[in-house]
């Protein structure tokens, strides 16, 4: 049994049903899922695009947000399309980077992905993101101060380029030992991989 | 029961598996689908790209070759990496254009991917084509020579026009109805979606 590791990028439409989902998949085959948060910009930004591909390229970008919808609805997740996207998802990157081996941190992980995609807040805002860590009963003051430190920062800059190294270019992405998965449509195919190992 | 509406590039990867699939898949549920021939390169350059996005964004394209190789292998299809990338394949897409209502036309469309992507035969060169075509008893000659007639070559454009026009902007494409699909992974829910309808 091979964990999986689980990219995500707060801002990525396709990482918020994997997201939603990965753990109750992951348990019915008692596979260890490694969460990872990443920063898709800077990947972009090294190929030439300063915006998300989905902004950049029309056709596609109806397309996902049409498909967003749709994927949501078969997997009954809630969804209400953001006023604003890509969101700024670095402070919550932060400390999703920095709290990597924390209990609560799937579960912050979660909540930040449905203040974006489900009740439409700001992500961005350390208001909208302290009273989430309250809601889990943390030290937002503290998460949020520590998340902000330079050697956060330093550590987030230090995984994205672990992300690069890996050949990771987009979310969800997931890696079972070697075996690369892109995409939220691959979660059951990267856990039955991961279950076979 | 609506038809389904079937894009595909000759010279793309994820092109391959659809084409060899849908009519098997397509049948069991008494599908029909309607195979549409076009050209992605005009469709990547419009959007600034002068070569495939495979080939432009390295990380990007080396997961494609391990990915096809892998779902391939999952549908128990022959599959052997062309040298060339993307291949020339405005010929055959002419002729399955101007063909389109040919009873042959899948058996046409099915030899030449498997010529680009299990035989490594370059697909430009007519005398390919014209091999396929005499293989399936049909009059090689005159077919190339409608191929490249200057309405053949109108009409694969006013085709392109039309894939544009319907927010395509990859290959494989399914559209049931108004309804959109892109991807070989979403083939199944293509013809899913046909069916209820």
């Amino acid at each position: 049994m091979t964990p999986v590791d689980f990219w995500f990028d707060f801002a990525s439409t396709y990482s918020y049903p994997a997201v939603m989902r990965i753990e109750a998949l992951a348990a019915e085959h008692n596979i260890t899922v490694r969460w990872h948060a990443f920063l898709l910009g800077p990947i972009f930004k090294a190929q030439g695009w300063q915006d998300s591909p989905f902004n950049l390229f029309t056709a596609k970008g109806n397309y996902m947000w049409r498909d967003i919808e749709r994927v949501c609805e078969r997997y009954a997740l809630p969804y209400f399309r953001p006023s604003r996207f890509p969101q700024n998802g670095i402070l919550a990157a932060r400390i999703a980077c920095w709290y990597g081996d924390a209990k609560w941190l799937n579960r912050f992980v979660m909540a930040v992905f449905q203040a974006n995609f489900v009740q439409d807040k700001n992500i961005a805002d350390p208001e909208v993101v302290s009273q989430i860590l309250s809601e889990l009963d943390l030290d937002a003051e503290a998460i949020i101060a520590q998340a902000q430190s330079p050697e956060s920062k330093a550590k987030l800059q230090a995984v994205n380029q672990q992300a690069v190294r890996q050949g990771i270019f987009g979310a969800p992405f997931f890696m079972v030992g070697q075996e690369p998965f892109w995409g939220q449509d691959n979660l059951a195919l990267a856990l039955q991989t991961a279950g076979q190992q």
